[in-house]
């Protein structure tokens, strides 16, 4: 079980919202390090963002959202959030 | 136009959020400080949230909408993210 910025992640959210980008960004063929640069996001932290290892944040989750070509409530719909 | 954890909020998107959280609050006639109470989030970072003035994590938007009775997808359906 993560400890995640000081709370614990017991449902396995964050991993069920990083399958969800993950699953866009590669039926787009997007690479990890492209979503990152798209999104603005550091390389190291979106690899950790897409394994529910971060605690990401709600700009972050728009700016991913964006550079996957959708709306954060599909991700939240895709995560069953 | 607010800078909200070293990224600007340029599109007013956390207002948005806060917007959906309070009325779903309001409609529960729950207090602010309960709500707070009930996420396990702090009363003065709660009532950030609401304005908008704090880019709000991944996790709190969870515990926030389990204490609202909703699904984190239905605040962002309702900001119209």
């Amino acid at each position: 079980m993560a400890r995640v910025s000081g709370k614990v992640d017991k449902n396995g959210y964050l991993v069920r919202l990083g399958v969800a980008i993950r699953a866009r960004r590669i039926a787009l063929a997007l690479s990890q390090e492209a979503l990152a640069d798209y999104a603005e996001v550091d390389r190291s932290h979106m690899g950790k963002i897409e394994r529910g290892e971060r605690n990401v944040t709600f700009l972050n989750i728009v700016r991913i959202a964006e550079a996957i070509q959708c709306k954060p409530s599909d991700l939240f719909i895709d995560a069953d959030l």
